[in-house]
């Protein structure tokens, strides 16, 4: 339903009586029609409130930099709301990291040429030269950024300044670990596709402790990223069915094609404003 | 969220700006505070618009009898709405129509006995009288009401009779089918388990069907009855993979455990009021 | 477990005491070391028996070719075996049919570009230009052989001289209807992708025909193809949830990810030699 | 097609060439027809060789014990093998430990009452009494045995004098830690389920445990009970999906469907001797 002639509000709140009246008038004050409305509480009463509603443009009485500064200075001051007015037509820019798999990147670029994800994907990074082919024929400009032991602060202010401006960075198995200084740059805008259920296999080669352990079902995971390795608020989840004749590399190619799925899911999500953090966890309005 | 002490509201109408506005509006405005809303509309202008609000009964200001002869005359009658003002309180009475398979059934009475159904089980009919014991060790009246190629007529009266003031009729795997008449009588306020993946497989024994045509995935199917068999708007519905190996007495015993979970899933809906028909199909609010 | 220096019996016969007696024995008594097997019959007893066995060859005390002979003189005649055996580094060619949508074809394009599918992909033909190059970038030749109302003849006859060679057709949504004479020609060796749950939805526009059933759930089936449109053989099927808000263009996009998967899945066992056609019905020993 | 005529043999040995071969003839010439045949090996060589195999009994032309000990005594000592020999008509006796939830308990009961469980369930154990009735109602005796801070010695003596005689032991739900004493006189012979998606979430209050840290699945898990609480080998796992909304106690209701589920099939699994240990995981031949 939603249009480029439509606009996003996402609100978190101490829950009150009387926000969900609060906010529809204001939008039909102003001429917004609702188009969608989803609102979560985490208690009956005193908890914290979230909505998220989408709203269509076209008989607005304003431009929406008029209603995004009246929505502030009233129903958001009233409420003491954490909010976003996002519009559908200013589309996210997206970068990618990867490493040397192409399963996860490849999904993303696929369903973003075929206006899958709506988003502009920028550009891809990579700490190695292996995929430029993979990704420049979908016309999406690839840098390599090597990083080795000693040059990591370096490679992390190029990843930086190559990175600027985008809304959003996805970890498309990109095998570097990023120092907690660059994580704080891109608070809960790095998504990150992990290749198990967490929060079992944290770490390295989950596929090999998964099948040390002799697990019947295999996952992945996108999340968040914050200082805390593979800790971060999770996005998306799901799992196959596996059994004990799975090798470990019949493992991962299963699991990669759980990664794909989740980590597209998590990144449309993100772009069309449907996820909230919530302290460690989210709200996804899906 | 739901409590004792909340009520819920289900509207249908023609999609028109301000329907969200003035529905939070007078709740606000008469101290009911909103606790779930959910939307959808068919279209995303000119369509048919759903909404189904809960909300808490503990501020209010007037009785829930003034506030819903209130609303009636003020905005729904404004947006010409079909809707429904009910009590959570208000438990809903729940007849059973049964034959000889005890799995259906057994696993709403075990849900009910647990508190997970929010309903009054009021009893169970059958047409034979092999379940007696298993439906009165739940404190549930058991009645037979034998149906035979004669006395279908009455049969039928007498099953009315029985059921009169009952708010919702459930055929757990009930093997007869009702008359165009009865059907009538209970405007989708019978729920029927159908033993397949509707539209795939109607009619007489889906099993042998599903084994004879090979399938790899079989399912079952919640439904309200209407006088077209097997074509009642679909509430849910669950698969679970089979294989080759799986004889038809195999298929039938992993169907009813997709039976059981699809039976009480849709029941728990419609007892939640979170179910809305329109024309063939359902809005599921879950 | 299997490698190149393998090969795969499949047998089909009346069931009989002493078949896996008879078949380990021949292959222990000609250096066939047997690394996996799989049996079914239809009935505890006298019915039809299926069995799967992959064996190494690197002991193989003689030629496979002198191996093949003897087994359908000795066991094969003994028992009236219908049975192959085929060597895996004897890799399947395989010709794939497409029309314009493109997801189908790319992840089996993709799949087989990552070594996932055992086969040699030898060319796809379209009746229309759209995915040359979407194609050729996988080093695949592409050929164009358009279909009208008039030319149906002469176009499959062309496809025809076009595929021959191949041991496996793949309709990717190849969306014309073959020909009775054409299907006769690649008995059990033509898989298609139906985008449905079948039998549910039949015919043209299921996404459509599911949307006005308001089903709860979405599916795709590979099966063989027959001379009954939408009849042959099952060899996978799976299905995702979806509700009341799912567009039939939504229904259209997560549907393609399930065709996507179902397809890759079928394909696969048909190369790996795991599929066997009974009846109207598939043994897959997965 | 496993009939009260037939007998199981399972097999662990170090991978060798003829296996299949040796135990098929010594089946053949014994009179024993093959009826279902399952096998798995480690590595493409050199590993450990697992099989199961399923024969009828009725042209049988020794008694089993006879066969039995001539197996032992040639195709056994050959290879070095782990073996047991099983008639399906021995049905195995089990008993149930228990504390005060019944949804594992009772699906147990039920799906037993119904012929769906090939057991005697002897006796159900635990240390509270709350759920008597529902156990007698089933013919089954109970026993409660209390156990506090001061008696868990005698308390597991008390058990084990209970349990003696019993094949497997089932924890469905018992909430007290067995001593490794106890777990070792019950080798692989005590399945417990476990309310997470192990190695997630071990320990106690797993569905708090996934409510703080936001998973998008919750699941469970069945197992052998070893000395390490909560690591034994995994037979069987599942999961469904949860968000935002559910509550701990929504995780805890919807979790304990998952929970019943679970238990049910690797009970189910182990009674039918699909399950061989091996090391810390299990073969399932399912």
């Amino acid at each position: 339903m939603s249009t480029m002639h439509s606009a996003r509000l996402l609100i978190t709140c101490a829950d009150r009586p009387g926000i969900v009246q609060a906010v529809s008038s204001f939008l039909y004050h102003h001429g917004a029609n609702i188009t969608a409305l989803d609102q979560y509480a985490t208690e009956a009463t005193g908890g914290t409130y979230f909505m998220r509603v989408e709203f269509g443009l076209d008989r607005l009485h304003d431009a929406i930099d008029v209603i995004r500064r009246a929505f502030g200075e009233t129903v958001a001051t009233q409420y003491d709301m954490e909010w976003t007015m996002t519009l559908v037509r200013d589309v996210k820019k997206v970068g990618i990291l990867v490493s040397k798999f192409d399963h996860a990147l490849l999904e993303l670029l696929w369903r973003w040429s075929r206006g899958l994800l709506p988003c502009e994907i920028t550009q891809v990074v990579s700490n190695h030269e292996d995929l430029r082919e993979s990704v420049e024929r979908f016309g999406v400009p690839f840098t390599v950024i090597p990083v080795t032991k000693t040059n990591k602060v370096e490679a992390e202010q190029q990843i930086q300044q190559q990175m600027a401006g985008n809304d959003l960075l996805v970890l498309a198995r990109y095998m570097q670990i990023l120092s907690e200084d660059f994580v704080s740059q891109w608070h809960h805008r790095i998504i990150n596709i992990h290749h198990s259920f967490l929060p079992a296999f944290v770490g390295a080669d989950p596929y090999r402790q998964a099948y040390d352990k002799g697990v019947k079902l295999i996952g992945a995971t996108a999340h968040y990223v914050t200082a805390d390795l593979d800790q971060g608020p999770i996005i998306e989840q799901a799992v196959e069915r596996v059994s004990h004749r799975y090798s470990v590399t019949d493992l991962r190619e299963l699991g990669q094609d759980v990664e794909r799925n989740v980590l597209a899911r998590a990144v449309r999500w993100h772009l069309e404003d449907r996820v909230i953090v919530h302290g460690n966890k989210t709200i996804v309005f899906d």
